[in-house]
């Protein structure tokens, strides 16, 4: 089982990380990390980088292939025509198309998510309208062949429950213990509809922040407007 | 707060990846990725790579210090006079020193959990002993300065628990929310008190597996044996 997780420059590494370590446990599987172009990729923070064995002109089909989100890198990503092109031509073959966290935009933009229900992450749900996506506030939204999981963290999730569909409950939650997830969150605050005014408040203060300089650094302001006022 | 993560060949990379998530969102805080050598740093699967800008010759003070697991590669780590030196001698000015998974043993092998309750990945709990420290099967254990986190996925809840002591809740809880750390497990899996005795079976034996593998990859057998019957 051929699978691709997407590197990309501003992508939040834990969104790729996440599936990407229940993946790799599972039978048969074979992970490819591709980015538009081989080399060193640096995550949103700017901390940390990765390197990516593969261009998306070495690799261009798998069975799954899944599209991690970015803090804002995502609006440069679905600016690349080829980006989009190769996104479209993977998914002609694959058996599931997968995003986390701000990936759905990227595969709402390749004109994958049309009229279909769509997850993103909570700040960025609205934008998926934008590229004709039905924005659907849960955990993880299933369509057809189409995965899309919430920000971030939901990434682990997203892969188990793929996990689960492709070798079955025995492995998965093998794999489950293997990566310990027992999860064990110190707050009732990792969603929007439990989280609460006041951290609802701060948390978009700071990735509004985080955006700011991050827009800056890539010279996007398209967007950047729109993105700073959303829910 | 300056916050050093330390990478190495091998390393199981959510147990890096998650903390970092978590902390780089933390208001003062600066990251750094330090290897023994900069460059180049593969996990145990062998996938992916990512890269260190410091060396343990660069950066030897820092407020948190956070050694994180891998499957066997902390074997090797232990045995390198110059990283347990250097874990030391950081550790000597750090507010706190903190590990995921069996970076508990790279802590204990550097002295630091002398009668000390810690944690470790499930499957290396008992190893805890033969470096002094006091095997504890909690998600985190807290003793003084050291907290040591439960396998792989732990790292999150622990970086949470650690923003919490230094920022407090509020600033906690809107991280919690930017990563959308809403957790939904597909099975009651994730903990050897409730994954049944198929379940640990099966994750033994891949863990077994992918232990000789990397083993054999390493030129380690020393401990091969005790690893592969231990639980």
């Amino acid at each position: 089982m051929k699978i691709i997780i997407y590197l990309y420059n501003g992508i939040t590494m834990l969104d790729a990380i996440g599936p990407y370590e229940v993946l790799r446990n599972m039978t048969g599987a074979e992970l490819y990390f591709v980015a538009e172009n081989a080399g060193e990729v640096t995550a949103d923070s700017g901390l940390i980088h990765v390197n990516a064995k593969y261009s998306i002109n070495d690799i261009r089909e798998a069975d799954i292939v899944i599209i991690p989100g970015s803090t804002v890198g995502f609006l440069k990503e679905m600016e690349k025509q080829n980006v989009r092109q190769w996104i479209k031509e993977v998914d002609r073959h694959t058996k599931w198309t997968a995003s986390v966290c701000t990936g759905s935009l990227l595969l709402a933009s390749a004109g994958l998510l049309h009229k279909r229900n769509a997850t993103s992450h909570w700040k960025t749900m609205n934008l998926l309208r934008d590229y004709g996506a039905v924005p659907t506030r849960e955990r993880i939204v299933e369509q057809g062949k189409y995965i899309t999981a919430a920000g971030v963290s939901a990434g682990i999730d997203m892969a188990l429950y793929l996990s689960n569909k492709i070798v079955g409950e025995a492995e998965t939650k093998a794999i489950q213990l293997i990566i310990e997830y027992d999860p064990k969150p110190l707050f009732q605050a990792g969603s929007v509809l439990t989280a609460g005014d006041d951290t609802i408040k701060t948390a978009e203060k700071r990735l509004a922040k985080e955006a700011k300089r991050e827009l800056g650094t890539m010279g996007i302001i398209r967007y950047s407007k729109k993105f700073l006022k959303m829910r």
